[in-house]
């Protein structure tokens, strides 16, 4: 069983209380992916620019991710500038934002790769999201992930791809956002009503809430003490998550749970250095020792 | 095992968005006694006016609580007025406060309520809690909860009786206000290290975190989808804690952990109403029903 992702892959510029780094490997869908490659094959979906550095490519290579359907155009590659004041790590404040090449990006992707078994459609734009959708063959399991600037921006496109999806992931003021709810619970059923029919709300430190009709679940976040830069991290949660249902297949209460637990650890590991510097070294054993951690916390 | 709460026992008026209701029984003693009452012999210790209901007195009493040591005084009762804004119920706005009675408070207890094994200093003014402490001869486990307000203005104090105690329960913002610490787990450290064994930081929403030298845990709050009135839910949740610590006594990671899911589930009913209109009939076959819902979602 493969997984595939479709999302930005981007150089990010990134300050924070404990520095200032430029042109890291980032974007939704590169997260996403070296996350999702721990559990399961993984095929990503994108476009970068002439820019964009070997040293970003062989990392995601060495990670196992088949880059078959990541376009290399002329132009440049993605660029996120942004920082985050400590005080409040679950808001990244965008300094500065260049396209590049993703301005007339059509994403395409190859014949086997249309008859992948499981999709993640991370944050991006939602006619891009839409563009896979139409390419992708009745896959098993759809997820979607989207951010604030397209739930007000692009708010129609987003509630049509609502409908034809079976996992949406936001984190929760998103899912506020999208529904006037602010009780998270009442704004995971509206979400529901939407289409999607397993939500997942990420709260970042509180950790996450899961609900579909037949049950729902949630648990804290794993105690990170030192938090470095949290960019990606919910990329990366949805990487673990759908990486581990990749692999696993069953969509019961036990084995989501289970992914989630595993999206929590990647997620973890993410905030602990910038950009992949903690991911990208990240091994299986890895994981499943700070599991063991976390299952003896909650 | 008996359990001895000294907080306020007030009369409040309180304006969320599902209404406005006046002369509610309240105090964070009172909140706390009648949650602490469902597991075990409560003494409560507090004061009021000679306008306190008597439909009050009676609800304490129908809970068992003992009022030997509740002074009714010359005066009036502690009066709070408050109101809460549906987005964020875990600020109440002070609209005002009548101390009355409480201004010449000297809490006294009898030579019986001085032995008692455990001990909870509810939020109240230091000076009063300090009395408290003076009085009781080496209980086995004393708790203390505070406020934003006496953090501010009497943080010598309140730092002086963090020494004297074992077990610190703060809601999330007391305990970085407290310590300059934004991160919760280094929060929790920080106050560890002013002196309690054992530090318990509630949520709200969010659940709670619990630490000690020898373990932590966290878990997430009831999925309460109606709140009406959260005031008291501390308390409620603090009482719920130490009742079931008196009840049975060991001081163990499975047994504090139970005790706060107890906590937790009383909390959430507390929320669910003004006032104690949902803690007071409550019975402990209730709770154990939540109980059970609640360990199928965590």
């Amino acid at each position: 069983m493969s997984l595939l992702v479709m999302g930005t892959v981007a150089l990010d510029d990134i300050e924070t209380s404990r520095g200032t780094r430029k042109d890291l490997l980032g974007g939704s869908g590169a997260h996403c992916a070296m996350s999702a490659s721990l559990f399961a094959p993984v095929h990503l979906v994108g476009i970068v620019g002439e820019d964009f550095p070997k040293r970003h490519i062989s990392l995601l290579r060495s990670k196992g991710v088949d880059l078959t359907s990541v376009e290399v155009s002329g132009g440049k590659t993605f660029h996120w500038t942004g920082a985050y004041d400590a005080r409040d790590w679950n808001t990244a404040v965008t300094k500065q934002t260049e396209l590049g090449v993703l301005q007339n990006y059509v994403p395409r992707i190859t014949e086997e790769q249309s008859r992948a078994p499981y999709v993640f459609l991370a944050n991006n734009a939602p006619d891009l999201q839409k563009s896979i959708l139409d390419q992708v063959r009745d896959p098993k399991l759809i997820g979607l992930d989207s951010m604030n600037l397209w739930i007000v921006n692009m708010r129609k496109s987003l509630l049509k791809l609502l409908k034809r999806v079976d996992l949406f992931v936001a984190n929760d003021r998103e899912a506020q956002m999208l529904t006037g709810e602010s009780n998270l619970y009442s704004a995971a059923r509206a979400l529901r009503k939407m289409g999607p029919r397993f939500i997942v709300i990420k709260k970042g430190e509180h950790g996450v809430i899961f609900i579909c009709d037949e049950f729902q679940f949630s648990f804290p976040a794993f105690p990170v003490t030192r938090v470095v830069d949290p960019t990606g991290a919910g990329d990366t949660f949805a990487g673990g998550l759908m990486g581990y249902l990749t692999r696993t297949g069953r969509l019961t209460k036990t084995n989501f749970k289970r992914a989630c637990l595993y999206a929590t650890v990647c997620a973890s590991f993410n905030v602990e250095g910038f950009g992949p510097s903690r991911t990208a070294p990240l091994t299986m054993p890895d994981v499943e020792d700070r599991l063991k951690v976390f299952l003896n916390f909650i």
